[in-house]
């Protein structure tokens, strides 16, 4: 089971906005039992977002996520790339548009905007691609799309961290199943790194893990994540470990 | 001028660790006049990597930055991919193994590590591609690599950010000449979003700037980023905004 994710925003690509939410969504699949092979980011521009969910599409991942450039701006413009990408029209959803009007209605009433009327740019959130199934933004006006495509799950998701979080929450991941998969984090303690990559092969080849390792500084400490899908089989592996003489101690997550 | 950033790592791909290395890269770069048109992350896979350098390739940056994975460790392996991508030959750096030796020397001498000799998992990383100059890693043992390659200024630098950082301004940044952009941000006050976007338009059509734009919260504020060769310009582009009603404040970088 992979998937890939994809994040959009010149912000992104001028440096001036580090990339958090695909090690968000990244982390949140990969509990799920999804193993997340590339995550690619482009600007806000038409052409190159389309190029990317084509490239993407052609490895057939089981699920995509495209987060950003769903807002009212003019350089919003993922939702008219996705419907590109997928030779789908853009179509009106009246129940989104209603739930736009509805926010707008809100923040005016609370003096946040001068004006809660439709005008093009705010309407313009309200147009998915043909045959989308919308997701709910609880935190603001821009709506999700839910798309099935050739046997992907496409997600497409606001940008803004409060909104991309809580609809990855409440609308992607109930859309995924229920499987959860297992990270145990550790610190093994060891003095000659070259001595711990066999006995990683090996554990890997005994028992249902993934293994991950990184040196943390230079010292004597190398950072170990074991990847399972239960329990039993993550414990499994470190008591390997631990018999081995690789010291795991247990690391915060 | 544009470039490509590839950053490697599972860590990245499992959501353990937030990308920032790229933001960094992506910043700089910006800074010099390079338009950052792509960031691709993968994991410590040699197909994986090998792939994602050629589809750069494919597209002709004026230069990729590569980084991540040129550690002792089993799955550091990003050179043999780039060597394997541009189908050239892993060779020792006879120079680099010298100051890995030595750095190792110094580690054991201030009672890091046990073993001050050169193993097989540490003397993997003096091996570079064929006609690679070597980077200087001035914070850890693994150098980084320059080569021109079709024209393609291919950097490689490692992971972790301290060793990276300092590869990168002492390293790579002199190699790219002295041109430098400027940045100015500010947030602008509206009250309504659809009237921005026309006098971003025109400000772009009339002076040599690039300008993004990005909603803040649901305010009255959008944060509004110039770009431009000279700060002349800029300069003429926000009072232009100002002198059409767009209240421009500057804002921290």
């Amino acid at each position: 089971m992979f998937a890939e994710i994809i994040t959009v925003g010149d912000e992104l690509l001028t440096g001036n906005t580090v990339d958090s939410n695909s090690a968000f969504i990244a982390k949140r699949l990969t509990e799920r039992g999804y193993w997340v092979r590339r995550i690619t980011t482009v600007g806000d521009d038409v052409k190159e977002i389309k190029a990317v969910i084509r490239e993407a599409l052609g490895r057939k991942p089981e699920v995509l996520v495209i987060s950003g450039g769903l807002g009212p701006t003019h350089d919003d413009v993922t939702m008219l790339a996705v419907a590109e990408a997928l030779e789908r029209r853009l179509v009106l959803c009246e129940g989104c548009l209603e739930r736009i009007k509805e926010f707008y209605r809100l923040l005016h009433e609370k003096g946040l905007i001068d004006d809660p009327e439709l005008n093009e740019a705010r309407k313009k959130m309200a147009y998915l691609p043909e045959g989308a199934e919308p997701l709910k933004n609880s935190e603001g006006a821009a709506p999700g799309a839910y798309i099935v495509h050739d046997g992907v799950k496409i997600f497409v998701l606001p940008g803004m961290p409060r909104e991309m979080k809580a609809m990855l929450e409440n609308e992607v991941l109930p859309r995924l199943g229920e499987k959860k998969f297992v990270q145990l984090k550790f610190l093994a303690e060891i003095t000659d790194e070259s001595k711990l990559a066999p006995l990683l092969r090996e554990a890997i080849k005994r028992f249902k893990v993934r293994i991950h390792s990184s040196p943390k500084g230079f010292g004597r400490y190398i950072g170990v994540i074991i990847f399972a899908e239960s329990e039993g089989e993550a414990e499994k592996a470190t008591k390997f470990l631990n018999e081995n003489g690789v010291s795991l101690q247990r690391w915060k997550l």
